[in-house]
This record gives C-alpha cells, structure tokens and sequence, in this order.
C-alpha cells in the first residue's frame, strides 16, 4: 500500500498514516449544527474529507467514516449562555424544533448530494445519544473532574491541568483561554471562566430538554463528539476531522472529556480544514457576505455576479490545500469555472479516443462496489513517460498530505496530452490511454468526485442531434446556400448554443 | 374549506375529517424497518400518505407529518424471540449496526426520492428516543399494567383487557389473538402468549442495547411510535396511518400502550392502505417474487419483462384506492406506462396552449411555499361546463375517501379535452386554459406528486433541436430528396427518437 503522510495538528508534523488496525480506517468527522441553510463554511469540510476518505478507500483502506448532525440546540455562546440556536429558529419560524433539525438537515444533505459529496458511513445524532451523554457525565463526575452547580455540571478543567494538561491541541495556556472570554450572567455557576458545560439545566423556555440525575436538562456541546466517536469508532479511532474553528474550544475539550472519561486522548490523527473567507473579508452576515450553497447554486446573492455550479465550486476548492486559507471571489471562481471545463471537454476526448463511455458513479457507492471508484492499481502500464510521470506525480501529490492542487497540476499535464493527442500531434498506446482512463476514472470522477455536469443522460441525443443539424449546416455551407446556414446558426445562438469553427472541424457548447 | 372524508379503520367508516386544532393536522406513520433495501411495499404506503399530506396542504391546513425511522432491531418474531434483525445483517455484512441502518436509510430515501415522495416533517429514530421509551415504560409500570420478568418488562394485556378492552381496533379478541402464536423458547418470561415486550434484557450476543433501570436492553418493537407520536404530536394528534400489516397487533399495542401511559387512546383516524401482490400471489423473498424499488427502476429481475419508472410506479399506484388490494403485473405495469405517456403527453399540449411552461416543483416544497404546489382555489373559472364538471369531479373524488383512481378518471377527461382542442375540435377561453392549468399544476403535478419524466433541463434544448432536424426533413421531403430524408429518419432511430407524420404535422417521442 502507498505511504500517506497527513498533517497531524497535535504534532504540527506531517506523519506517516499508520492506522491502529491494519487496513481499516476510523475516521470521525464534526458535522453540521442544523439550524440553518448550508453555506459556503460547510462545502469546505464536506469536500476535504469526503475526498480523504474516498483517497483511502482507493489506496485500498475499508472506511468507516462518521459525521455527526448537531441538533440538540447549542448555546450561542461558547460561555454556556444565551438562548439554543435551534430553538430560536423554532420560535422564529413557528416550528417545533425538530421541524427545524428535519428542514436543514435536508437542506445540508441536498447541498452535500449537489456537491457530490458521498454520505458518511454512519451519520449519528446529538440528539439520538442523550443516554450516551448522561453516561458519559457520569463517569466523568467519578473520576472527579466535573461538579455540579445549581443542576448543571461543569468540567473542571483546572483540576483537569493539574494531573494531565489543559490545551495541548492548541498549545494555549490556560491563561490563555481566559482572552476574550465575556462575564455573562450565570457565568455564576461556575467555578472559573474556561471550566464548560457537560450537562445544562434547561431554563423554563428551554423546549429541547431531557431528564437526568441533576436536572431536567441537555448536554454540554462538546460531549456529543466524544461520545459518538467512541460508541461507532471506538475508545481510539485513527482520524478526527473538521474546521480549524473547532480546534480551541470544541476539540480541546473532547480531548479533555476523552481523558477524564476513558483514560486517552482518544484520536491519533487530528486533521483540521482551514477557513474560507470572500474577497478576502471573513463570512459573516452582519458582513452582507454571507452567501448559502443555494444562492451560490443560483447566483441569487448580490455579491455574486453570475450562478456558479456545484462541480465549479468543488473544483475551486480542490485548487487549494485544505490546510491553507481560501478567499472566494467572482474572479477566483469564474477561473475555475473555466478550468474545470477544460478538464472536462478532456475528458470527453479521452474517453473518445478510447473508444468507450465516462464512468457512471452511483451517488455514494464506495471504492471497489458496483458503480463506485476503483482501487489503486499501484503501478502505471503506460509506455509514454510523459503520462507515466504525471500519473506517478498525482498519486505522489495526493499521498503528500492530499496535495490536491498538485494533483490537479499533474492531471492537466495529462490534459495537455490529451489534447496534443486529439490534433494528431501524438499517437497514444493502448496501455497510454487505459493509464490515462485509470487517472480519470479512479482519480477526477472518482476521489477528487468531480462530474461532468453536461453529461446527463440526454448527452447523447443532444450529440447525436447536433451532429445532425451540423451535418446540414456543413452541407449549406458547402453549396454555399447562406440564408440557411445563417437560419442554423441563429436558431442555435436562441437555444444557447455557441458553434465555433477551427482547423479541426466544428467545435460547440452549450 | 372543503370537506374531506376519510376512512376511519376505528370505526369501519367514512367519517368527516375535523382536525383537533383548526387549520392544522398532526399526522404519524409508521416508517421503514431500516434492514434492506426499499421494495414496492415500501412505495405504497410511501405514496399514500403523501399525497394525503400534500392534499390536506392543498386544501389550506398547515400539516406536521411525522414518520419514524425504526433502527432498533426489531426482533424476527412478533412474539419477542429470535434475532435482532439489524443486527443479523449487520453480521452477515461484516458492519456495525448502525453502518446498516445508514445504508438502508439512504436507500429508502433514495427510493422515495425518485418516487416523488416529499420528506416528512420530522423523521424520528426509534434509537434516537431510548430515554423517552425508558420513561414510558416506567408510567405503564406506575399504572399496573406491565410487570418485570428476568430483566425484561412485558405489557399486561389480560389485566389492561379487565380494564379497558384490547382490541378495538382490529376487533378481535384475546381468544383470537392467540390463534397463530406459537410457542416459543423464552416465552416462559410471559405471563400470557399475547403479552409484549415494553423492555426486552439484552442476551449476550444482541449488539445493541442501552442501560435501563431493569437491565442493559433494548424497548420492544410497538413502544417508539407510542412515544415518538406523543412527542412531536401531542397526547392525542389527528391521524395515524401505516399499512394494513400493522394494524395487529402493532397498531393495537399502540392504542393499549397509549391509554396505560397518558390515558387516552390518542389517534382520531386511524388510516391503513392496502398490501400489494405480485402476479396474485403475496410479495415474499420465498416465492422469488421479492423486487426491490431500484430492480423495478432497472428491470433488473427475473419476474420483470422490462424497467418501469418510477413514474409509472407511482401511477399505476394511484390507479387503485388506497384501502384495496394492489397486484403488480407486467401487463399491468405497461398499462400504466402507457396511461401515464398519454397524460404527460397532455400535459405538455395544454401547456403549449396556454403558451406557458411547467411548473418547476422543488424537491420537498410544501404548499404555497416557492417551488412548492398551490393551494386550493375552490372556484373552477372555467366557461366550459365539461371542463367545469370534470375540474370538481376531481375534487369530490379526493375529498372522498382521497379516491385516487376516480380522480385520475375525471382528469382523463380533461386530456380528452386538451386532445380536443389540440386537434381544433374545440376552443378553449382563457379561463378555460387556467383551469386546466391548475388542475395540472396543482393536482397532477402537485398532489398526485406525478412528473415528466422526459421535461429534463436539457429537454428545452433537445426541443429546438428536434425542431430544426424536422424542418430540414420537411424541405427534403417537399423537395423529394429521399436520400436526405431517409438519412434523417434512420439517425433519429439511432438516437431512438420515433417520428410519426400525422394530419396534423409531425409527432416525436424519445
């Protein structure tokens, strides 16, 4: 099996993947809070790690990947106060709040189907894991790291950095932590500011609450990953997931409740995606730039000039390292736009010059299953050296701490093969084009998941029509017949189609 | 508002519709056991109840419509013995059971997608409410009317039925439900055969289990629809629907669970579709006339001469009245694939003739909402008093008994019309055209929940395309150059687009 090195925020290193039971992978991923659209913040994790999990299938790796939907309502505040998001949106929107929890859990899986972003192989609810929660209190209260206050329990994270060490993630101090924490009301409870909630005593406006040993109440927003990683992945799993923004609180914590609670850290690899910002302002909506997955869609936001589609956004991000900051702009997108076409109509040719049809993936289906991608063949049968270096440089870039952009970089040298081969310029072995096939089977439509949004199934009849109607367009030309040939190529432009004549013959798109 | 009748399987008859809370209506069914993929027993109730959720919205009232997700293992027999379902393809799969209950959720849904069946309102899991079930158990406890045997708590039906009566539902008997049972090891832990798990201990080798005050186990099989109807219905909600399998003895386990719990039986209309057969005989994997939903998509299966899409599923569904029985044939499959052509091909007509286009329904939209379907406009605009009397036929037959078949009769009557106008047999006014729009807008394509299979985004395109392929082959033909206008009959062939010259111009279909 290939060498993978991932990026380890706890060691700040990149590390050789070593997974704890040899061919299997656990890898736990933090989920959407759903209690609004899906937004441009959630299209960046979604593809990071839908791609590392479908490059380890590929390198022959059995996954089992679970990302969590948080629908117990969270506090807007980290410091434990405020009102629970989802309630508010329950009471804004006149639902119930498990109406608000179906409605953008939806609305998040419709953006993930759109971004062709495969399900995870076990999607568990905070909600579905209250049992789990107390339990988990319990044991924690046991071991002498939490206590209880007016109902509600509190970690101790000062009597937690005196035996094991309070920010090691991070790296911050406990002093640290204390910056730009706000003294809110009921901060009263606890004992110091960076000390966090496990379980909350519901207010009599609380509507989402439970009962418990200490109070009718929910659990702290920490506890549900510590639990559910354990109970699917077990007391050590290999990955853990997310945005750079859940690095201090939220996985610092879990880092500390894993240890009170069952004596390890828990997680060997922590694998953090770094931000997106907009024209180089963070997302915000006080900002006026914060822009959903449907507006992006649809180009219904005022900061966009034009829709941009599912597979331009996947490709602009995959253009990026997942560890590096990405700043969206009309610009920025419109390239990708224009490189992702490219990379397609390549595509299109290659399979052409194979003499056979683009893959059709199952939405979902894994590495090896019918309709999925397949597994890493190891070795490139190709004979031309230049296709064997580019297919040697993708495997190598994905492998180095999934180096999409030089992934990217080494297929379209592949593209430009292509391309050389369609003029003529290049005769391509059987082996040539099956190693070529390989890179955009397995490699773009399969763990990078890009599609050819053009390639529906009625593909081919608009295909066949057009070479129909191009035929006759040739003919009138040729009899130098212009009032018809002018007909067609009007009747074309209303239907949105542009006809373009080079030395090659006729090209069009749509 | 109109009045709506429903069949209440209470009380044997049809009964007017009056909701507990004016304007809104709570309903609950029982979803899928999550286990396997999604077969036609599945589509039927699937379809049923969404369309009577999407007609009770059409007519004006807000709907919370609740569908569970049961992803307990259930156990093999009704009499709490044998293996957890979930769990036993959890084994054969080499899975955790949740891994399972993921890939067979996904695959329902992905079915009820391509059926057109709209997401619930809040879609529960029955492993999602342990705690919720726990305190049910304990209220029915409290109540005298369960009691604890090894671990394991059972309803006591024989002193619920001195009380109250056990049965009302299905009519029958204590007596009558023992016929069928059989003995069973562990049946010694009951106190009578017809009593039922409220709380089963977990053996040794059952996966999924959860501490309780009685032991680690898991609830039985009927107590989560108790506890998850009351929970986001209230004590007593408007309809409870499922099939008519369910009605003994879940159903009835229900109601005795309910009035020991919170004193009342708490469902005013009890709503059950029929089952379906297979060439007469029960759908059974013994038989070898098991079809799943996506074999019937892809004609992958023995019993199938050929694929039948999920249009013409939920057609020929609609052809029959929920509460009979349903046989699947290929003839009649192909029946109603052509009936469903016909209407569609109407469909497109009356559109063209009102010179506007389809509407554009959103996956999930509700009544009213944007991309959503129209909410009942009660007055028929029409001039035409056969398009009048056919437009409130329509209505009188969903409002009876949300009488499917009759409604698609009274539609078929306005094709005729559309096919009439079409010809120039008849014209039609303005008002007439809308009323045979919102017809199709709001009940075809809105409650009926049918599409266009063929109307694709690139449809449009392929349109104007065909458009001037055809005006070429006109030419040849006036020109009587058959050589031109063979070459094109026989490369639209190729595409498998059929072209038919009749009176009134030319005809196509792909």
């Amino acid at each position: 099996m290939r060498v993978l090195r991932l990026t380890n925020t706890m060691s700040h290193q990149k590390e050789v993947f070593k997974p704890i039971h040899p061919g299997r992978v656990g890898m736990y991923v933090c989920g959407p809070t759903v209690y609004g659209e899906a937004h441009l913040g959630h299209a960046r994790p979604g593809i990071t790690f839908d791609v590392l999990s479908k490059f380890l299938q590929h390198l022959g790796y059995k996954v089992r990947y679970v990302r969590n939907i948080t629908d117990v309502g969270h506090l807007e505040h980290d410091a434990d106060e405020g009102e629970d998001k989802i309630s508010k949106k329950a009471r804004l929107e006149q639902l119930e709040p498990m109406e608000v929890v179906q409605t953008y859990t939806l609305a998040y899986h419709e953006a993930m189907r759109a971004l062709n972003v495969a399900p995870p192989s076990i999607e568990p609810r905070a909600s579905g894991h209250i049992l789990e929660q107390i339990e988990a209190v319990k044991k924690i209260l046991d071991a002498g790291y939490a206590y209880e206050s007016n109902g509600s329990i509190y970690f101790d994270v000062c009597k937690y950095n005196q035996d094991h060490k309070y920010g090691v993630l991070s790296g911050r101090s406990l002093e640290d932590t204390l910056e730009g924490t706000r003294s809110l009301d009921g901060q009263g409870d606890k004992r110091a500011p960076y000390d966090f909630a496990l379980w909350k005593k519901a207010e009599p406006e609380h509507i989402m609450h439970w009962p418990s040993p200490w109070s009718e109440g929910f659990p702290g927003w920490h506890l549900e990953c510590s639990v559910m990683g354990e109970k699917y992945l077990g007391s050590e799993f290999d990955i853990h997931g997310g945005g750079m923004d859940l690095m201090f609180p939220h996985h610092e914590c879990e880092i500390a409740q894993n240890v009170a609670c069952r004596h390890t850290e828990g997680v060997h690899y922590w694998v953090h995606n770094n931000m997106i910002t907009i024209n180089g302002q963070k997302m915000g909506k006080s900002l006026g730039n914060f822009i959903t997955l449907p507006q992006m869609f649809s180009g219904n936001h005022p900061a966009l000039e034009q829709a941009y589609s599912p597979m331009t956004i996947r490709f602009f991000i995959l253009q990026a390292h997942y560890r590096g900051t990405l700043d969206f702009s009309n610009e920025a997108l419109q390239a990708a736009q224009k490189g992702l076409a490219k990379l397609m109509q390549a595509a299109r040719d290659l399979y052409a010059l194979a003499g056979r049809k683009a893959p059709e993936y199952k939405y979902g289906a894994h590495a090896g299953e019918e309709g999925g991608f397949g597994v890493d063949p190891q070795t490139c049968g190709a004979l031309n050296p230049e296709i064997k270096a580019a297919y040697e440089a993708v495997y190598e870039a994905l492998c180095d701490d999934l180096n999409t952009p030089a992934a990217l970089s080494a297929i379209f040298e592949l593209v430009r093969i292509i391309n050389t081969a369609k003029a003529g310029g290049v005769k391509l072995a059987a082996e040539d084009l099956q190693a070529l096939c390989q890179i955009f089977d397995d490699i773009v439509f399969g763990v990078l998941g890009l599609q050819d949004e053009n390639s529906a199934a009625a593909s081919d009849v608009i295909d066949g029509l057009m070479k129909m109607v191009l035929e006759q367009r040739a003919k009138a030309k040729a009899e130098k017949d212009w009032t018809t040939s002018d007909h067609i190529r009007d009747s074309l432009n209303e239907l949105g189609i542009k006809v373009k004549d080079t030395k090659d013959g006729v090209e069009w798109s749509l």
